[in-house]
């Protein structure tokens, strides 16, 4: 089972990832007769840099950040260490059975590149596909914040600075992407109130999950 | 003008590009009265690796060859390489009325992916085509060279050792490959026969440049 969680900085992805790592290896899994049954093996990714490829790849991408990177260049980079992630890692984990909880895929390329930079959307579906092979998410947690909250937690933590207004701007574009896609993707997509605590989000995340398993 | 030189390993490529710049500056241009032009600048560039990024991700596709790198990870981080050669160099310079000399482009990705390691052919154009923005090769020279001869000039050269059975096949369908796409681009595609010695081989490239400039 492919677990994505999405949202835009300071959402709280990489908190509520190992939250909900823990909690599948210390709950096990009733089924519907009460037996106990121990949980399959669960392993945590992410996107970029989810392989030795995708680390270098990822290096690269904040390296020429300032740089000349065109946008396009950039959609192929997230599209090659997608690609390297799903054949390497992704897909022979889950033909093993493991539950994997991954930081970001597909919809950040779509809110990000699409949304943020203004690519056309087609085109990053089309790239999407071919990274992927056809591998979509099996449940996909959008951590909704305010983009100020997220932006203010991600300030605090100290890795994200310089909050232009431009590129506040920016963050919101990627956060009505986000929106677009949890009402295009009903089914896939469940949306989390990630304004709350991070106790209140990971009891939320836990309910969804209850659900779905 | 984009013109570029394909072929298989040891074919001449960089050799002949090298001649075909010493022509174009040295000779000057006539137009139909007979009035001396000055040439256009002339550059000369490659692929993978016209860029600064593209050295980057030459080194990595170079490095990984021996692990696990996947054949579309491959596909998409040449893709990557084109796409900032593109839109970095090759355009900017078109644009600015120089001639260009590139070491590989577009069939070389259809040859050596397609043909050579099997990935279906719809897919790389659609790749080459997003990696492009559809700008294609105003000329492109075929340096058709046997397989054989070409990676005994590149033996000797002292790059290219390890000449086992798998790579010779491997080399041949990627030498079907140019034929084929030579005879789908009859306009495009001018066959040289690379067999020759090197001086044969640029009088029958500049013939090919005369009548086309
Ligand atoms: N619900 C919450 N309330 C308040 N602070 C939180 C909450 N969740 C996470 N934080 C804090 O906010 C900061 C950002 O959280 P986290 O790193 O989990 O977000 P993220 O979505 O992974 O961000 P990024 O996209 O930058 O990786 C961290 O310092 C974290 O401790
Ligand atoms: N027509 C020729 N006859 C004999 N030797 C040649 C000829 N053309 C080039 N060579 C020699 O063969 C070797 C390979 O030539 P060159 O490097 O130009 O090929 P290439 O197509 O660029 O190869 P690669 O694809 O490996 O870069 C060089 O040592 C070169 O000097
Ligand atoms: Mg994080
Ligand atoms: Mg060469």
């Amino acid at each position: 089972m492919l677990i994505v969680f999405e949202g835009v900085e300071g959402s709280g992805k990489t908190t509520q990832i190992q939250r909900s790592r823990d909690w599948f290896l210390s709950s096990g899994i009733l089924d519907t007769l009460g037996n106990y049954h121990k949980p399959p093996p669960v392993i945590i990714t992410r996107e970029p840099g989810g392989t030795a490829l995708g680390i270098k790849l990822r290096q690269l991408l904040l390296q020429e950040q300032s740089s000349s990177l065109q946008h396009r260049t950039e959609l192929l980079l997230y599209a090659a260490d997608r690609s390297q992630h799903v054949e390497e890692l992704l897909q022979p984990q889950l033909d093993a059975g493991a539950i994997i909880l991954c930081d970001r895929y597909t919809d950040s390329t779509i809110a990000y590149q699409g949304y943020g930079r203004g690519i056309d959307l087609a085109l990053i579906e089309q790239i999407n596909h071919i990274a992927t092979g056809g591998l979509e998410s099996d449940l996909t947690l959008w951590l909704d914040v305010d983009v100020t909250i997220g932006l203010q937690r991600a300030r605090e933590r100290g890795v994200a600075d310089r909050m232009e207004q431009a590129e506040l701007t920016f963050h919101q574009r990627v956060q009505q992407g986000f929106a677009q896609l949890a009402s295009q993707h009903p089914q896939r997509i469940v949306r989390i109130d990630a304004n709350q605590s991070p106790e209140a989000v990971q009891r939320d995340i836990q309910a969804v999950l209850r659900q779905r398993i």
